[in-house]
């Protein structure tokens, strides 16, 4: 049952739904034409296809581990990185200049939505050198550019984030790590680590660990956090290879899922470190990588949904069981094809979300206009939360369309869920996700939230003439939202917003799923039509719940006191 | 962070949400009084508390394996099972004439979710015999049930149920197993089982397998099949154990929880079987099974909600991070505090439902009365399949409150969700039980759904004066759920029920939530009523959307052709 690549479920979406042709339009990404991008996708699609999904089980069956301080990795993990590298898929919207293919992050995301499908674990790799990248362009000095961006957009070295502290979990600011000036311009990195995705392997020359640490004079707080370059191996000015730094694995972490990708506590005894951005302004380039990171984590949420709703199908269509009619294949009960039909509705609308997202991005970078920024930085939370929770709940649905043989590890159903499990909790839980947006995101006063209702409601007076049941339904759903959302904008005390965050989250993603499925239902054939009105019928109308769990704010949730819970 | 078994809750939805009053005003169980009742709770929490709990996570670490064809079980489970044995918490409903305590099943269900969250693993063990012992109870011969009823009663000897094999799944009336008889009365028992939850152990003296099988005469179908009792060591007729019989344990699976309960492929070849119940008549007596095992599973989804609930809380009490208010631990974070009440008012919501269904059966044992039955077989599927989506949804959230810890093994986190898992598989998936209750359970024209929705409807009345919004909320919802029975009552072609019952049996699920948490808000002190508006004005109006969805029927899910789902 081996997976496909959806290669035109992208081109669809791209040509129809997400408006990639502003993209393309733009003189910066000009180079996208229609031919390109199918001879992009189609090759990535061949990679995943055929070099990558063979991979999967030997990462779950064989984990990556530590012998004697080295990491050894997953067999045929290193040949897959190199065709990844080799293709030119981790740099590929990396400045040409330095390597990069300067394609727009859309085609990225797609990519990445299609790797992490065929093989999560590895897809890790590389999506974390991407934000490193990104970083670097855009925080770095000249010299590290120069230095580090060709290597890691060649694949020759890799990147790491170093975040997270035992003590401070998702509380940044409350980081521990120090760095000293050596007085040469470098810094003395000490501090431990924990969470750090392959921060380790054994494929690649180099891995470059990007740092987050606390100067000397630096404040208490994310305001005193410096961002710091800290490779495994010191390269010397030409790039080659010098001695090794003060740092190590101390060990691997044994996770739910996700063996094939090493998880590390790193040590950092005074190892060499070069500043990236300026003193205590490490928060913003940290955040150029989280941003990042967080649509590379949707697609990842993605990637797995299709995956596993791809694995499900399969064995719908081949296993044959009771009185079903037709085929006689269990795909002919009711039950069942609502399964199929949910996985893949979420799957269209999770996808759709993530590349509107990329497309703001790539429309931000090619126009500059703060109205793509703004919406690129609304997206993201949303991209992130329900492309994830998209990803743990068609994992859930493909095991129960298993049956019995769901819960056995052969069949594979189980490390699709296993696998994606961290993804709604790594790069900021998806409750995290929910009160930046209902907070920094909604601190323009709702602007961009507002602007993107208008057009979903434009979308659905477009529509309204050939699918009125449709258009009506998604417009009043727009309408709902629209009131919970000034009604969140409205409420001073954050708490009344974090309450009902992560329902509001919600519901904004159903929709956009509703939006992104009526433009397939005008754009596209009778099959489109058909699942879009599954998604609007059935589940769009799960919002309005959700909108009146928003609404109620935090008295009465905080009244419940902690006490009163473990009684 | 040790599990608690939550006796106090117990105590409070039996004295005034489920009516345990009426069961123990029976003269059938008359014995059962507040004081006896207050006993059988303390000492099986205290069991659990001490002596299972501790078990969990070795059942994990060491999964049950086979040596040489002999399964040799995780590290202290011996210790564990005889605890329950020697407790007599096996038979406790069992009659007194054959060693049982003749007590209520409503506190067989409520010891049953304590043990289950304490050691899911262990629990399944005694679950299986208890269904085994109701099975022989209501359909083997006297020589059979002498032979036995004690030794199963006692825990000397354990149950299993055979019923799938590889072919046939959950299309029971597809199995090949074959019995001949041998001329003596007995039969010789000829196939291959999967699924067998602890087909074998290395602490019981022996293990009694019934199995389905096809007499020669047997027609194709459920109709041509019998039930045979096949031990693994021939009793001699004075219990004494004789011969080995000719069956055997084929392998374990490797399955993604549950380790420490054994999984096994059995295979019988010419086993010695004794017929249990009438030839051809082995469904009815495996329905028996089935409906216990049932409620049962519902009480393994309820008892793991409630451990992953107290692991988290007591995480989120410890765990220091951000700027949270008062204690500065997570659980002072609004979203945190919203994941935890949620928890709390779900398990309570299910847990009641699991009790209300074994009243049903209590007052039916004990008065003979239709109705009660009616309501007990209407309420099995919704205790199923809600306390087991409880179950995983619950240790889910669980993860999520951990944060990046959630994904590690070590957290216990991850176990309550991979170890529940199977639970909204097995005896029957969740989405069979949906279908079992929008056709068989509204065969009678929908009789114990009205009358069921005409008590909820009783009781928002009764709370309008104390109560008025969350009576109000109560009542629309009953009304609501009213309709949409009358819509499905209507509908001839099954199809359109099953299209939408998933949803229908989730929806039916969330206002009796409401329902048994507006009784607590009558009944219980502010905490209670704190938690009855959580859930009543945050969970309940879920139930909307979800019977939308039930009404869409199925013409247009169905038009979503297999192939345009691989398309």
């Amino acid at each position: 049952m081996p997976y496909r690549a959806p290669v035109n479920d992208f081109r669809f979406l791209m040509d129809h739904v997400v408006g990639f042709a502003d993209v393309s339009g733009t003189d910066r990404f000009a180079e996208a034409t229609p031919d390109m991008v199918d001879a992009i996708l189609t090759e990535a699609g061949r990679l995943c296809d055929d070099v990558l999904a063979p991979l999967n089980r030997q990462g779950d069956l064989h984990p990556a581990h530590l012998e004697n301080g080295v990491v050894r990795t997953s067999p045929g993990f290193a040949d897959g990185y190199k065709a990844i590298a080799e293709g030119g898929w981790i740099g590929m919207s990396a400045a040409p200049a330095v390597g990069g293919m300067g394609l727009p992050i859309t085609l990225t995301t797609a990519v990445n939505d299609m790797v992490a499908g065929a093989c999560l674990a590895l897809q890790l790799n590389p999506l974390m050198t991407q934000g490193q990248i990104e970083a670097l362009e855009h925080h770095a000095s000249d010299a590290l550019k120069d230095l580090y961006l060709p290597k890691l957009i060649s694949g020759e070295w890799c990147g790491t984030m170093n975040l997270t502290e035992p003590q401070a979990g998702s509380d940044v600011g409350a980081l521990r790590s120090k760095a000293e000036p050596n007085g040469d311009g470098t810094y003395a990195i000490t501090g431990q680590k924990i969470y750090i995705s392959w921060a380790d392997n054994d494929f690649t020359e180099n891995v470059c660990h990007l740092v987050l640490a606390r100067l000397p004079d630096g404040v208490p707080g994310t305001k005193g956090i410096s961002l710091f370059m800290v490779p495994k191996i010191i390269p010397n000015a030409d790039g080659t290879l010098g001695k090794r730094n003060d740092l190590r694995v101390v060990s691997l972490e044994h996770k739910m899922g996700l063996h094939g990708s090493p998880t590390a506590v790193m040590e950092y005894d005074k190892a060499t470190g070069w500043l990236v951005g300026p003193e205590h302004g490490g928060m913003a380039a940290m955040f150029t990588m989280m941003n990042n990171a967080r649509l590379g984590v949707a697609t990842q949420g993605i990637g797995v949904a299709e995956a596993a709703f791809q694995h499900a199908l399969t064995y719908a269509q081949d296993r044959k069981q009771g009185r079903a009619p037709g085929s006689g294949m269990i795909v002919e009960h009711a039950d069942v094809r609502r399964m199929l039909a949910t996985m893949k509705a979420e799957v269209f609308a999770a996808r759709a979300i993530s590349l509107m997202n990329a497309v703001a991005i790539d429309m931000a970078t090619a126009t500059g206009d703060d109205m793509w920024q703004a919406r690129a930085a609304f997206l993201t939370p949303i991209s992130k939360a329900f492309g994830t929770d998209i990803g743990v709940e068609s994992a859930a649905t493909g095991i129960q369309i298993h049956g019995g043989m769901g819960f056995i590890e052969e069949t594979g159903a189980a490390q699709y869920a296993r696998d994606v499990r961290v993804a709604t909790i790594y790069e900021g839980t998806n409750g995290i996700q929910a009160m930046d947006l209902v907070a920094r995101k909604l601190m323009d006063g709702g602007d961009a939230a507002f602007r993107l209702l208008e057009e979903i409601e434009q979308g659905a007076e477009a529509a309204k003439a050939t699918h009125p049941a449709l258009a009506e339904a998604v417009w009043q759903a727009a309408e709902t939202l629209r009131e919970t959302t000034e009604w969140l904008v409205a409420q001073d005390d954050l708490n009344n917003r974090f309450a009902g965050a992560v329902p509001y989250l919600r519901a904004f993603a159903r929709v956009l799923g509703g939006h992104v499925h009526l433009a397939a239902a005008m754009a596209g054939d009778a099959a489109r039509a058909r699942l879009a009105a599954f998604y609007i019928k059935r589940l769009l109308p799960e919002h309005a719940g959700l909108l009146t769990h928003a609404r109620e704010g935090a008295d009465d949730l905080m009244a419940i006191t902690a006490d009163e819970l473990a009684a």
